[in-house]
Parts: structure tokens; sequence; C-alpha cells
């Protein structure tokens, strides 16, 4: 008889966003008044950079012809994106990453996702609350969680941000040691920063604990404020420690075109069953052969054409244009008297609203017909607040503000 | 400490056709007398189709300009791909499938190898012998096996294919009944092929055992026999025992490209801890949406060309120029003196060398500057073969064969 993974029955109802889908579809069902404005799911509005454009149009037509076709490519992608990245994203910012470090992937939330695979099942995972579901719930579907009581998963150890830590937790000085840590900066979905000494003090944190760091940057390319990293690899020692992931969603607007990549340094170490280090770069290059087969290469040639000197103009201005919506939006919303986290650095706004978080969403839905996404979907310190997106054109965003 | 999952551990060596590119490679290096031809691993040599082409390059348009730009799309994918799909590759040969048991990937890799994820660590699973490693390793990876022994890991099952069952095993008359059953047909690496009758005894075999059947289909585009079925679902009563695995890769040369789907019947089952049924498909929709963020819209809209008037020409005139190289291959070969299976209905032929596959693998290499694949690669049952692929241009195919 064929038994499913028990795991799965642990989920809690359907994953956030799909949740927020079904209310959203419920209500525009009803007919509402004027047209609903989406400023919930993390997705962008603003089409493709004409750079990426380019240089895709010119690879499809390139898999047309039989002398420059290309099939199957490294699964790790190719060199010239490879290269592109290490250059720009790492050596240009003085942190050592090498080519063949890099793992180009089709998505950040797979590469998150499936990452935890080559840890053992006991390994003790802390979580930030608020959270990417992401990380909890694939966690969650291999086994590493018991059931889930009063919001949260047991086994799983939560990492409070709240107002008294400014949203960025420290290294836990009790407790069980963390094995495993994911960290996100800027956060989804607070869109606190965290600073180079928050960030050493992680990376001391692993280092004494042989623990590991599992950092999400794919919202580094809106961090303005120059003292603030944008790699965990600016910080010394991050190398052994931790692994890195990117995404070219959010920076370049690819998130329908899909293309991210995961930093796997040679030097970063897990144990094994004896206490002896393990090299993660085999054991990921592994995987990642065996389960993936390569991003698309006309969606490379798109990746790499953000590093070039037209690309990198197009995808600042990008940027700028939803860093100016995340302004309007912070400031409307601490006009109205409320307290407001991120909106700087960052294309989220973290709104203190009081009180349900779903209510909230509910109401912004039907009176304002506004989506925004509640803070309690990502987790208990979430409740009482909801996270606004900045991703719409300025227009919307100006409409959805003179609603509220 | 951060411990990795030791099942890592039990790998044998690297994956098959990073071996071989490690071999070619360094053959490579040594300035062979004349160009290596490749009829080693699978991959197309021809360009993408026309219809393709042009689809994606007005996709890609598309994401240049704001009115038609799209980000996130739905995780199992646009209804659009998957109508066509729905349509053409089921309802059309009589095979109950509907879009929403559709769910589109960038890579039956991906699929086969993620699958195994929804089913307890303690199933029997069942895979050919010789096998796409795909199958074997991700299980492996994944606690199911014990260690690797004599050329086979514990605990998995192994179905002989063998010139005895003409390549195409039955289901198990005793020993341990099988939970999970990998077939794949037309068959990597063999090609044989599965008659209607072959594949009901399995699906009887599913029924009565309550065990599920993983259905890979990747080459299904290559049956040019009537009789023979292209997919499992022609088989009445496989809706509720059979997942099964599609691919444009062969189908349309989308190897660079990356697009595939599974399709998980509604009324697909397994079982929880208590015996009770679990449908196969919520699983499979939480997994996909937690996991990964759908294909490349360009992508998709170049794999809804395939179903085009146009799209259908060009594809079949591509797989028959295919299959033209594996008639000439099968038929120099069988001149030889090799007995063959494959190399109609299918792009391999499956050659019998007799001795040590590697052995013969690097003759090849080394005196006629021809890279194959060595059937011991692919199991202890693949010793004594070697797979040659068709996938290049018929001239390349030619000068391979005027070489032996």
């Amino acid at each position: 008889m064929v038994r499913v993974n028990g795991n799965y029955s642990k989920l809690q109802s359907s994953y956030l966003f799909s949740e927020i889908a079904r209310r959203v579809k419920a209500y525009a069902a009803t007919n509402p008044p004027r047209e609903i404005i989406r400023l919930g799911i993390g997705d962008v509005t603003e089409p493709l950079p004409a750079a990426c454009v380019e240089a895709m149009e010119k690879a499809v037509r390139e898999m047309g012809r039989r002398e420059t076709f290309r099939g199957y490519g490294p699964e790790q992608g190719y060199d010239f994106l490879r290269e592109a990245i290490a250059e720009n994203d790492f050596r240009a910012r003085g942190a050592d990453i090498a080519p063949d470090e890099i793992f180009v992937s089709d998505g950040a939330k797979c590469d998150t996702g499936n990452i935890q695979e080559l840890f053992s099942a006991d390994v003790v995972v802390g979580v930030p609350d608020p959270v990417y579901p992401v990380y909890v719930d694939t966690n969650v579907m291999a086994g590493r969680t018991g059931g889930f009581t009063d919001g949260r998963y047991g086994g799983l150890v939560y990492l409070d941000s709240t107002e008294a830590n400014g949203f960025v937790p420290a290294p836990p000085a009790s407790g069980p040691p963390l094995d495993v840590v994911y960290l996100c900066f800027p956060n989804n979905p607070t869109g606190a920063t965290a600073t180079r000494e928050q960030l050493a003090a992680w990376v001391d944190y692993a280092r004494a604990n042989k623990a590991l760091i599992l950092f999400d940057a794919a919202y580094e390319a809106f961090i303005r404020d120059d003292s603030l990293p944008h790699s965990i690899y600016e910080i010394p020692g991050a190398r052994d420690v931790a692994i890195e992931f990117r995404s070219f969603s959010k920076t370049a607007g690819f998130t329908g075109t899909r293309c991210a990549y995961a930093v796997v340094p040679a030097t970063c170490r897990a144990y094994d069953a004896d206490g002896e280090a393990v090299f993660l770069r085999p054991l990921w290059n592994r995987r990642h052969t065996t389960k993936f087969n390569g991003v698309s290469y006309p969606v490379q040639r798109a990746a790499e054409a953000v590093y070039s000197e037209a690309g990198k103009a197009q995808c600042r201005a990008l940027v700028d244009l939803y860093l100016g919506n995340a302004r309007a939006i912070r400031a409307k919303m601490a006009a109205l008297g409320h307290a407001c986290v991120g909106g700087e650095n960052s294309p989220y706004v973290w709104v203190k609203v009081g009180g349900s978080s779903w209510d909230f969403f509910d109401a912004l839905l039907r009176e304002k017909q506004i989506v925004t996404t509640p803070g309690a979907g990502f987790g208990r310190c979430g409740e009482g607040y909801i996270r606004i997106s900045a991703f719409n054109s300025p227009e919307v965003v100006a409409e959805a503000m003179a609603r509220l």
C-alpha cells in the first residue's frame, strides 16, 4: 500500500497567498464599487528592462537556428551569467565569491525551499517570526516539526521580530543552540534591514555553534543606505557558515520570467554524524544536478543583461520607482497614525494596525478595495500588522493612498 | 551543530552524464584526430520549431510593455497551456484528463525527482533496471534505501529488463508487494515500448495492491506504431493509480528552453497511516505551489505553440528526422552483428556489445571518436550494452555510422 508522507497533514490550510487570492476572488465576484488595487503579494508590475527584453529576444532567435541552437546547458548555469554575478554582485562590493560558487536556478522560492534537503532530519531550525512561509512549510513537509499548536509548529525555534528588537532578532542567548537559521534582509515581510554589526553577531554565533545561516537577500537591490551590507559575504568569516539566496524577481522584474541563484561558497561546511566537517557545495551540486536541468537559455541571457551598463541603469530606475511608492505609502500610513517599519531600503511597509490583521485586511478590501497582506499570515508576531507592497505604478499607489 | 543528510554519502560517484562529460573532456584535451561525435546524452541538436520561436519572441515583447507584462503566473501553469495539453495530448487519444489535473513544470527531471516527496519514508519502491538514474538517486537522497552493494541499493526492488522479457518487466509475482513503481515507455535507456496489454497488467497490479505507478512518457512523441499507447491513461482504471510525466524536451526540442508537465488525476490516490485513501492531487498542488513559482511566461507560450497546426507539423518533422537517424543506427549496428532494441518508436538504440560497457564506451570514444552512453551506468542489467542516441543531424549520424 502506497502511504503518503504524513507530514503534509500537519500543514495549515493553504499557502498564504493562495488564501488571499481566494478571498479577493470571492470579493471581486460581488461587483465592488470600484477597481480593486493590489498591494498584496510582492509581484512587480512594471515591464522588463529593455536591455533584458533585447537580450532575450536575441537568444530566442538563436534557438531558432541550428548553428546557434542550445540544448541542455550546465545545470549550474552558463559561465557568462555566473561570471557576471560574481563580478557585479559580490567582488564589486568586496565580497570574495567565485563563479563556481554560484548556482543559477529558476527561483529563490525553489532554492530556499530545497536547501533543507541537505540537512539531517533532526537539525534544530530557527526561523524569524514573522516569516516568509516557504522556510517553515518546507521543513514541515520534511518532517522536522511537530504539529501546529497556538500558531506555531512544535520543534521549530521562532525568532521574534518585534518593535522591541527593531524587527531584527539577535542570536539566542539561551535555549537549544540553533543548527540552521533562516535570515532575510531586507526582510520580507517587515522591510527591516540588518546592519553590519547585527549580521556579524549572527556570523559569530554560527561559527561558535557550528551552525549554518541561510541568508535570503532577494530584496538587496532596494538598499540605498550605503552603510548597510547587501550580502552576508561582506561580513568576514561568513563564507564558512552561510549560504545566500538572490533573485532577479524584484531586482529586474523577473517574477514571470524566472531566474535566481544560490551561493554556496567552497568553504561552507556542515558536519557528518561523527562531527567531521563536510563541505556543502558538492552536496548542493549533487542535488542541483540530480533534480534540476538548468534555467532556460533565453532567460539566462536576459539575466546577464541586468549587468550591462544599460541594464544596470534600467534596473536602478525600476527599483527607484518602487522605492518612491514605498516612501509614499509609509508617509501616508504614518500620517494616519500607524507606526511603520520598512519602506526605506525595502519595497515593503510593515504597518501596525492593532487588532486582527485578517480583519483589517478584510476591511481594507471591502471598504477601500485595496488588497494588502495580513501580518498574521506570516506568523504569530505578525498579528496586529499588515504588509503593504510598493509593487505597482506610482499612479495606482497614489490612488490607493487617496482612498485611505 | 548542523548535520548533513547522511543519505547523500550513499550516492555512488557522480551523476552518470557528468561522468561521461568528464571522460569526454579529458579525451578531448588529448587532441583527437578528428571531431568527436556526440551520440551520448539524449540532447537534441535541431533548432526550436519556428512556431515556438515566433510565439516566444512575441511573448518576450509582451514582457517589455506595461499593458501586456506578466508577473507571477499560476504555479500550475497558465490555462492556455493546460487546456491545450489536455485537449491534444489526452482527450484526442480518448484519455480523460482535465486541464486542472495538469501541473506545468520546468522539466520531467524535476518532476520525476520531486514526486517521491509525497510518499512515506518506508514505501517499497520498484525501479526498472536499467534505469534513468534520477528515479533511484532521489530515493537514495530521501533515505529510502540502504547502502550500495554489488551494483544495487539495498531496499529498492529492481525490475530486470532483459532480453528474456523483451525489456518490459511484468509485475512481480512474488516478493514484497511494490507500493510505488517507476515505469518509462518508450524506455530510456533501452528504447523498448510497452503494449496496451503490458501496461494493463501493471494497472491491474497497482489496483490490486494499492500501489502507485509513476509513468514517465517523455518519449511518447516517438511512437509511430498505432497499436501502442502514448499515455497510461489510455488504459481503463489508470486514472486512480498512476501519475504521468511528459516533457517538451524531446517532442519539440526544448532541452534548453525547459518545459514539461506532470498529470495527477483528481481520482489518483494513496493511503494514510490508517489505510484511508488520500487523494494525491491536493498534496502535489501543495508541494508545487510551496516550492515552485511557475514556468517562465514566454516559455509557456512557446510550449502552447507546439499544439498549433504549424507547431504540430514542425514537431512531427523534427521527430521524424531523429527517427530516421535511429533507424540508420539500428540498421548499422545490426549489420555489425549486434542485437538491438529500440530505434523504432524511440530515439534510443540499445545495443548488445558483450563485455564491459564502460570499456566499449571508452573504445568507441578513443578509436572512433564517438560518444555513446555505457549501459552499466543505468544499472546492473545495462552491463554488456551501450545506448546510442539518435539526437543529431542526419549528416553527423551518417558520418558516425561510416566510422564504424
